[in-house]
């Protein structure tokens, strides 16, 4: 068990600083790393805990390489290269092939001979699943629901009929794949539920984080892009396309037929409107609200930073006085009152 | 398989304007329709997709019927005549009758004897499954939980004890019905936690959403009436009411003890407060806050739309420098400043 | 069944007015409330239906003792006596000890021989379930998960590997303890996954409710002290850290690396951003966004109530237009509009 640096800084076109043979079995941060660990630096704010760690390696950048005080994996995106060390010391574990004597597996579904089908779960006739994917205890494949190759839902999620996923993908517990869209028309004593009768395609490695939800299309598909990455909590309602490597932070709600371009970044609890077109490279901070189309690149936002509770019941009362200020100012400009500041609404 | 546009027009009362032998199989959008499907108009916005259409037939309402390519069924709501049509060409699969037998059904309850209990669902003493109700793989009835006739849990939906579920009511995947409230008694070294003896009563025709959370009640009951349809991940808090026919959309959290009227609309990620009483017809838009009660009808919204970030910035800085600005104001009034515009909050 | 007034007295030190032998079998609500029941009144709304009240008994504090016109149980905090007398006329049913046949246990899991594990459970190896310890239908313990003594998991709680809940825990249905933290690396094709190495560590007498997620740490672990009350739908990042005795509404989200003192409570919904210190004792009011640390005890707040749609729109065009009343001030003022306005932000 473990690695030497030499086989990380070849397997990783990393550039090493110290002894090659140098065994290292696990990860740490720089201030809790004991001798036999790596470590990373990435972020400025934890500098200052190089020069005193005990790791037996740290990755790092170029310009801080040189006050290591150990040996040195030298990347030019220490992040990332630290992941893919970690994912080498600290492999996921692969549930075994087969399908648990548990599982309730219908004679017409298709399970990979090296895929696997955990305790307690449920494959309806029609659902496949590929080669070494694995189908976790509880989850539940409803009829014609298909997992890619390599794809782990870990356990206890629900895959409604007919829905698609892709290869190496994540699914955590808890989380609901392809539910009816939120359909319902109006009519003189209540509601007609409008059937859900579209899909849910997943890409290539999507992330799909606990308890969230993705809704089946009303008509045509809900489409998840490939590299798609959703924490958890994320409501993604019907008909909405997100594109690839788009991130999604927890506790946020997208309304339907709404589409999201490529690499962006949605920050947590955001509430994306319904019909929007979000374009590529687009930034959205935490706790806004989406009302309207938005073109990328670009970064957007409306989360109302917390001050003390009674300074902000003086600032929710003045807004409320908005309207007489500007009556005010437009009487000392001695101009009639409303002249030029009408109702000029959002 | 398939319906005739005669079938359709005589079941729904519809005026056909075509060949009532015509065969359809399907629902389709305008532009994407296919011979052999119906698609419909309903959203003024779509209208230009109405001349170039391949469907076979189309609903809509006697002002678009005159410029329609192909067949039309008229309506005076084309979106509800829609939904029933998309019903009868798109039906619900029926579960099989009977109990799978890898379901855990204890002796003392009672299955009617054309209800379904799928693979790996447990139903505990003294729960009842009514006439022709699904009870979905890893479902869980707790003890007296009662599910009436015609409904269906989808999958893996908890009941909690004693919870009255009506009849042809919807639950999707991961839903949770009755846990506990949040009630909690402070007292000197933490926390007494008070006891939900409480129920939950919902009515008929209620759909819920996948992994949306309704607590039973406190003392008495928490309460959801006939034909309320409630997202995904929605929270209802212990003794809410939610009046017939009430809609709300997906995040929204509902804090206890609130009351909702009829026919209201609540937008996405809407938050509630506590024991407040919202009245009839209320449409609350997305993202929005209500603190107080509300009546009926009205539409109300406190969201705030995200802008450049940069802006946004500004916006929040200026928000801080609104007491200077009515201070400056006063001072060219020739005023004191506060003088009129005193701390009056909220 | 049932209890005396003069049992509750002594047992909870209270001061007994009224006749010692009388037995009471339930609680109710002053209003609803029948002969053999005992109500309690804490909150002064509540006051002007104490005369009326046909319970047999009140528990209330020594300020309305007077005025009660049945038996009286006095208390300075009478709402934590009420809950202490509810948990004694309406306990929790105690699982049956043992091993439910249909639940797959595996051979190196350590279950205590007066511990439940429930119908279609999944306990892993390694796993260990203390002393009267409950785990319910459903629910899945990965391997070398740890529930402590007299702690519940009530239905189809998904617990990560090495998990370490403590002893007397509540857990609702859907809540899931130690998925993976959102942690992905950007590279130049997008997200390289950053394995979540860290655990969850939960301490004794913590509550969690229906489907709320609780992610494991990066590195080091996440932390839920003792006492912690979180309500449903509730999302913690990985990394966090919760302080003693504190309280979490519904649809909270706490990011990742926030730490949050003792004592503190947190309103539904309310957002916090990530790598955050909260101190002790500070509450949160619901639906804020909390974007700085913040120093404890105090209020803090964000949240925008909802008004009339018409003239919350009118309020957001008024926002836009700051920047135009600053400079109008400046010139009435006499100065260069933007002289002393600089664009301070934040």
């Amino acid at each position: 068990m473990g690695t030497t640096l030499g086989e990380l800084a070849v397997r990783f076109g990393l550039e090493l600083a110290g002894d090659p043979t140098l065994l290292v079995t696990g990860v740490a941060t720089l201030q809790s790393a004991r001798p036999g660990t790596i470590s990373f630096l990435a972020n400025p704010r934890y500098r200052r805990h190089l020069a005193a760690t005990r790791a037996s390696a740290v990755v790092l950048d170029a310009a801080t390489a040189a006050s290591c005080p150990v040996a040195a994996l030298v990347s030019s995106n220490p992040y990332a290269a630290y992941a893919r060390i970690a994912q080498v010391l600290h492999p996921e574990p692969v549930a075994p092939a087969g399908i648990h004597p548990s599982a309730v597996v219908d004679a017409g579904a298709e399970v990979a001979s090296d895929a696997s089908v955990g305790p307690l779960a449920v494959v309806e006739a029609g659902a496949t699943v590929a080669a070494r994917a694995a189908v976790g205890p509880g989850c539940h494949l409803m009829r014609g629901a298909r997992v890619g190759p390599d794809s782990r839902l870990v356990a206890r999620v629900t895959v409604y009929p007919g829905v698609v996923l892709g290869g190496r993908c994540v699914v955590h517990a808890g989380a609901v794949l392809g539910a009816d869209g939120f359909g319902f028309a109006s009519d003189r004593d209540g509601y007609v539920k409008v059937p859900q009768v579209g899909g849910l395609r997943i890409g290539d490695d999507v992330d799909i984080g606990a308890n969230t939800t993705i809704d089946r299309g009303a008509i045509e598909d809900t489409v998840i892009e490939d590299g798609v990455k959703l924490d958890n909590l994320v409501q993604v309602g019907h008909n909405v396309r997100i594109g690839a490597h788009t991130v999604v932070a927890g506790c946020v709600g997208i309304s339907g037929s709404t589409t999201i371009g490529k690499r962006c970044m949605i920050g947590g609890a955001v509430g994306l409107a319904g019909h929007l077109e979000l374009g590529d490279d687009i930034v959205v901070t935490g706790y806004s609200l989406v009302t309207r189309s938005l073109r990328g690149p670009g970064i957007y936002s409306s989360g109302m930073p917390a001050v003390p509770a009674a300074e902000w019941r003086r600032t929710v009362a003045r807004l409320r006085r908005l309207p007489g200020i500007e009556r005010r100012i437009a009487l000392l400009e001695g101009r009639e009152p409303g002249d030029e500041t009408g109702e000029e609404e959002g």
